[in-house]
């Protein structure tokens, strides 16, 4: 198992989500870097249970603890590690989850992968609340690349098949939106969405051909999200039903003799190298799994099929919490994309 | 640089389309397989060159030269080392590129990234050639698989954004298929599609959670196959617009005992973690950017912008011949996946 | 910076001498296995401060609190994390040394490194301190190894240059050895020693040739442990003084029919894969370097030589302390390879 | 198996002794750089065989075919290919080995890991000769050190356990170690010894604590040259018999307000990470187990202990044809060192 992301900044996340804690060991991130801890606060406080329309009614502090790699208020350069503590937790809402698995959920398969030794309680090391260590890393990430002229934002594309095209809340929600999430919640159902991403400012020449290529790591890292089940890069899917001639970009240079081009269906990866384009992204994300109606399930205890009422606090829709952990691991992918081994880049000036 | 992919059976890819050679090292594999190499010759056919309507005329023998890791037949788990020697190439078709990136294509981006110093002839490194290496590890992966009961297949989804919902050839097209490619080589043009691939026969409790899942390590090859520009598993993009309770697999006990779910909208995946049921995932390939088509581009030398016409030999839909390179990818990750560090599989018998 | 160690069972060592706390992750580490934590606790004893003569007066609780991983007293199979909090330290002891680096520590290189912005406090990450990480890591991983019947113990070979031949105490130290310690420590001096570690019970098989052999693997963590700076393996250095029909270890059939060796030169790993014989290994530990006695170095502000005493608690010799963190490495490389991608050994039961 | 080494730049080595060829692939080499070949050839027959005084009598042409990664004399900054050919073996040397494996080789041991499925025709892929690949990867990596003021050296310091003190020859013997190989040979016998080698002019601030130090990752490869067992930085072995005050190399500004340090015990590198001093170590190289005399065996067809004579050309030493190997480790070593991701160093000038 492993559960770590990264060649050069190597995020791993740890904890359960009703065990002691969870957190993130940040190894590779730059020394002498001041992080802005109120707006990390901030930013991971847009992940937080109770966030967004839809959410868990779940509170918890979720306040990061530093315990290494901050020394004066500066990155050391060592291993930063954050660790938040569990608080508000109903461990007996998922007793008997052991025995009936949730459908949609991690639960079956990570029974059978550890002979039925995982955390049960609230999926254990497979929950969505693990994101927090992402967010946190991801946070630190975002920061050191806005210094250094790089900003990533994302936006949410659709809700429950439904485009969000009116006026957006602090959530990314328009009207309909809140509606059709309003509309699942009241009939303890969920809905997904898909959320649209965009990382500016990347220069142009990071990425590696074939298999460590600007796609493959994103798509590596985003495939982490719990929930996430398509990632698609500029013109994606749809830009399969183009002709080429619609589909390629043309070159041209801008008026600082910089070379553009004119539209971005290549998504800011070409050959798997950063075009000096916006990197842009979409990802799927289904309805959460964790809904209020009754479900058909099998008891792997008595070896019979069964119903199964999932009990406890769910969000009707995540995606509106999942937006900050998309740009979160946006902003991991992209540090370690720019701390690529050094080769032409900067040895150039020996 | 990193032309790897892959923990527990690593492949390596190597050449330049119009150097020396291509070719690949595959290390990790299992020794003493006895593969069938006119399986494996045959299953790389359906990548060659002019194996399918709309495909380059260049022809090639593509025939790998085995170098090491076999034995009397058998692996012996050293690496195998394939290498293709390049015969049949045109490089004045390609002298001006160095100065006039192609659209589409990764030359500038290489360009930039390499300080020049690339192999510009057909794409070098980043040339779609390049997949015949991966097909060769592929297609041993997918042999040493059959023998342990798991299965892979694809289909043509789409061709130009057109269903393909008739009889289907060899190549997986259709009639309408066929004639939305011929309507775009007449004009010059180019085509893309969607492919669908399954891998059956999987057991529950692979992949790991969080970075490590089923989809990262599926989606991180398969973004590294040319042209390919999303992935998505089960009901993916799709399944963003439906209901927790339409998109949740009701989990059951089929007739021999054995845990099953009634629909697969997830995929073969939960968690990162097979389910038991098949992985079933889709790719987007963009047409092909390599067009007769005048296009707009830059010239780096003058810096100037310039009309571009691509001579040379062109596919005018490269999704048949991709088929078998996202099917080998499949099968590479689907080994990697399975050989994975043992732990409470292989332990629980000691 | 990477400070993490493994392919299959990945330990990250996280934290610095005078921060809030260190620790480490155990990735990897198979599901479903009860650990005894006061035979842990025993374990780590052995390493912490005042534990052995010769040893810094330095006391800290150093009892792990494990944050994740363990449910039920039993492994998840998702990471293990614990954190040893840091509690009883003198910063202002060490408040010059940012200025004045020590000779023999990694103050002036770690400065370097990092501009400047390492945690100079005990020095941060690089500290001693942090193989109590490794040690609960290691302690985890040598239980699991014993219930396989795979054994790892070490002994002091020599202290100062002198052989222990003696009647040992529990740190492993005979008369003379204390006499050794005690005579630098009155002195403000610091002597080394030589720590012999055999891995009895791995059977034969295990390992890659080339790069990933036994030794390649053993060495690459042997040599993460401070003031260790020089690994032999078997015969080591003083085998190169002999012949090869001396230095050859016969094959016979022992009585149970199974293939042992009459001698063990090889150190049980031949090609980089074990034989089945006792994998034997010495480490070279260097004085430690905090000594009492004034020193030469350079002030970096000034940019001037300088003398410097180093305050604060010293060990006179590590040795004895250093015995746990070889014996931990020892049992993390050794689970590590044990949970090598399974191949042969484990598909040959399909 | 995994026959790579190297984070930033990976070296994998292929082949098998008798197979039809040997060779490399060293991905992540900087591109634009133009490499003299002839230099390179001259290194790589230091290695060949036939090279030094008693070595094996097996001559073979040995030039490296380069596959890929070099367009117009230049580094593409793409994976660069070498193929040797093997022309001249006697397989039918090597028939019975399969049954009764040499003491001291690897036979048995990779007989196990491959239950039997292994290249035994020379060692197969365990062989001395696949070092060869590595000379070639290491030269290339030697000439772009040396462009930028790195260089390395090595010397023979014993043969036999008799020091090298006298005038030495360009094998690196003096007439001492001649008259020792070659009392050894007369006798059917073989010797080994002790190899310094010198890397000057690393810059201080490369290297990681912990894991990921330069001693970690020079002995890392190190390991990976058959026959060597033991690895030293500085004052190694003989360091652990100094005193602390002895041992640490005090600091001082040299003339160019450089920091030095007196001595050099601590070879190069403080808490693996390099200090700006000559890196320095020493390998211990066994005595090749390749001998004309009889030996015991098992003979694992029949379960019976039995002599074995070892047929073929042998070397009685080859020591001296493992300097360069030492050196190509070296370089490999250091010049993924120096590729690490750019953290503070590069992005200092943003």
């Amino acid at each position: 198992m492993s559960s770590s992301f990264g060649k050069n900044i190597i995020v791993t996340i740890f904890g359960e989500s009703h065990g002691a804690g969870i957190g993130c060991v940040l190894d590779g991130f730059p020394p002498g870097f001041r992080p802005d801890f109120n707006a990390l606060s901030a930013f991971m406080a847009r992940r937080a249970p109770g966030s967004a329309p839809g959410s868990t009614a779940r509170h918890e502090a979720d306040a990061p603890e530093i315990i290494s790699g901050i020394f004066e208020g500066r990155t050391t350069g060592s291993p930063i590690t954050a660790l938040i503590r569990n608080a508000d937790h109903h461990s007996s809402d998922y007793a008997d989850l052991a025995a009936v698995p949730r459908p949609g959920h991690a639960d079956y398969a990570l029974s059978v992968k550890t002979g039925g030794a995982n955390d049960i309680r609230g999926g254990g090391h497979s929950s969505g609340r693990l994101t927090a260590g992402l967010c946190f890393a991801g946070g630190l990430a975002m920061q050191y690349l806005e210094a250094r002229g790089i900003h990533i934002a994302s936006r949410i594309v659709s809700i429950g098949g439904t485009k969000v095209e009116g006026e957006t809340d602090a959530a990314g929600l328009d009207a309909a939106a809140r509606d059709t999430i309003d509309a699942a919640r009241r009939e303890g159902d969920s809905v997904g969405g898909i959320v649209e991403c965009t990382v500016t400012g990347l220069p142009a020449g990071y990425g590696d051909p074939i298999f460590d290529g600007v796609e493959n790591r994103f798509a590596s890292i985003l495939f982490g999200i719990p929930a996430v089940k398509g990632v698609e890069f500029g013109s994606g899917f749809a830009g399969s039903a183009l002709r080429g001639s619609q589909n390629n970009d043309p070159f041209y240079f801008d008026d600082d003799g910089k070379v553009r081009t004119r539209t971005n269906n290549h998504g800011g990866a070409l050959g798997g190298i950063t075009s000096g384009m916006p990197i842009v992204f979409r990802v799927a994300i289904k309805p959460t799994p964790s809904i209020a109606k009754p479900q058909q399930s099998v008891n792997l205890r008595t070896g019979e099929n069964c119903e199964l009422v999932v009990k406890g606090r769910h969000d009707a829709c995540i995606v509106p919490r999942a937006r900050p952990v998309v740009e979160a691991a946006a902003a991991v992918a992209a540090l370690d994309l720019l701390h690529a081994p050094a080769t032409q880049t900067c040895f150039r000036q020996d």
